[in-house]
C-alpha cells in the first residue's frame, strides 16, 4: 500500500516570481470577466495580454490540471481557483506599522484589491496617536500591537518606519505572533524561518528602468 | 567579409526579472566589497546570498565573460562593470509627480541608493505649491514640467498620483519627453512603445504572502 508521496512543500516549488505571476494572470481575469470571455486558450490570454503561453500552462500545471485541452481555460472557474490558491477566498486582515508619509499612504492606498483590508494602523509618536486618516483609521500606540494582532486577527503587517527602526518593529511584530510582513525600509532584517518577510526595493524598480535608458545610450537597445 | 551580426536589442534579450537580479547582485557585492572580499565564486556567492549559482552565471554571460574560471570574480570589476549595465555610473535625474503622502515619502525616502538623485516635486494642488519637504525640495505647478524636464535633465518619473489622475500625467510626462516612467497609480496605463513604464503594484507584493498563508493553512507549507 503506497503512503502519501513524501513530496516538498508547496511553497518552496512556488517560486516569488510565480505567485506574481499569478496575481497577474487573476488581473486579466478579471478583465475578461467583465468583458463577458467564458474561456479562453493559454494562446489568446498570452496574446491578448503580452505574457508567454507556454508559461501559463507551467505557472498553472503546479496546482493540478486547470484546463480543457481544445477548449481552454474556464474563465470564471480559474478566477475563483487562482483566488483560492492566492489566498484571497478569506479576507486577509493587515496593520500597517509606522503612520509617517508612507504609512498614510498605504492607509489610504485606493489601489488594494478585495481581499485585503488595512484594519490597524501603529506609531510610537505620542504626537501622531489618536488621529485619523483620510479612511477613518485611527492611529494606536505600538505598545497595543500584541493585543491588537490577537484581537483583530492580523494576518500580514506592512512595515513602514524608519530603516533604523525596522529592526526592532520586525522582532515586535514576530514576538506577537504575525507570520507575513511587507516591508518598505531600505536595508537587511533578519526573522526567523517560519516568518515570510517580503521587501520592496523601491531603488531595484528605478534600476530596472536606468538599465533600460543606459542600453538605449549605448545604442543596444536602439531597435526598440 | 562578415558584416556586424544582426542581433536582438540587448533590452528584449534581458528581461525585467534578470534586471531585478542584477540590482540583487550588485547589493550583494557592495556587502563584499565592505567586508574586504575581494574575489569570489559563483557558488560561494551563491551559498552567501541564498541565491542559485546557475542562475548567477546565466544572468551575467548576458554581458559577457565576466568570471576568471577557477577563481571567480574580481568583486570591484564585477561591482563596476554591474553599475554601468544598470546605469548607475552616472547620476539618474529623478523627478516625482503628486505631492501627496506617497509622493512626499518617495521624495524624502532614505533608501534611494546613489546613483538616483530626485531633483523636482510636482502637484496640480494650488495649496501644496511651494512647499518644502523634509530634504528641501520645493513643490512646483506642473505647468511647469515641461521646462524643469529639459532644465533638470529628468531621466526617470515617479508617478504618484490618484488613479484617476494617473493616465493624463502620464500623457503630459510623455509629451514632455520623459523616456521612463515608474508608476504607482493602480490601473493600467498607456505609454508609446519608445517609452518605458514600470508599475509597482502593493497588492501584488500582499498576494505573495497571502499565498505563502494559505498554502501554510492547507498544510502544504507545513515542512518549511
Amino acid at each position: 500500500m503506497a503512503g502519501p508521496e513524501k513530496r516538498p512543500a508547496l511553497t518552496d516549488q512556488v517560486s516569488e516570481a510565480t505567485t506574481a505571476r499569478l496575481s497577474v494572470y487573476l488581473r486579466c481575469l478579471d478583465q475578461l470577466a467583465v468583458a463577458g470571455v467564458r474561456t479562453i486558450a493559454s494562446k489568446a490570454l498570452a496574446s491578448r495580454f503580452g505574457l508567454s503561453a507556454a508559461q501559463i500552462r507551467k505557472d498553472l500545471a503546479h496546482f493540478g490540471e486547470l484546463g480543457v485541452r481544445g477548449v481552454g481555460y474556464d474563465v470564471e472557474a480559474l478566477q475563483r481557483h487562482l483566488r483560492e490558491i492566492l489566498g484571497l477566498d478569506r479576507r486577509t486582515r493587515v496593520a500597517i506599522v509606522g503612520a509617517g508619509n508612507l504609512g498614510l499612504a498605504l492607509a489610504d492606498y485606493g489601489g488594494f484589491r478585495d481581499g485585503f483590508e488595512v484594519v490597524a494602523l501603529f506609531d510610537n509618536d505620542p504626537r501622531k496617536i489618536g488621529a485619523r486618516t483620510r479612511s477613518g483609521l485611527v492611529v494606536s500606540h505600538v505598545a497595543e500591537l500584541a493585543r491588537s494582532v490577537e484581537r483583530e486577527r492580523i494576518d500580514i503587517a506592512i512595515l513602514a518606519v524608519p530603516a533604523a527602526a525596522a529592526q526592532r518593529a520586525v522582532d515586535q511584530l514576530v514576538g506577537c505572533g504575525v507570520r507575513a510582513i511587507l516591508n518598505f525600509a531600505p536595508g537587511a532584517l533578519r526573522v526567523p524561518p517560519t516568518v515570510r518577510l517580503k521587501s520592496v526595493d523601491f531603488t531595484a524598480s528605478l534600476e530596472t528602468l536606468s538599465f533600460f535608458l543606459a542600453a538605449e545610450r549605448d545604442g543596444k537597445g536602439a531597435s526598440r
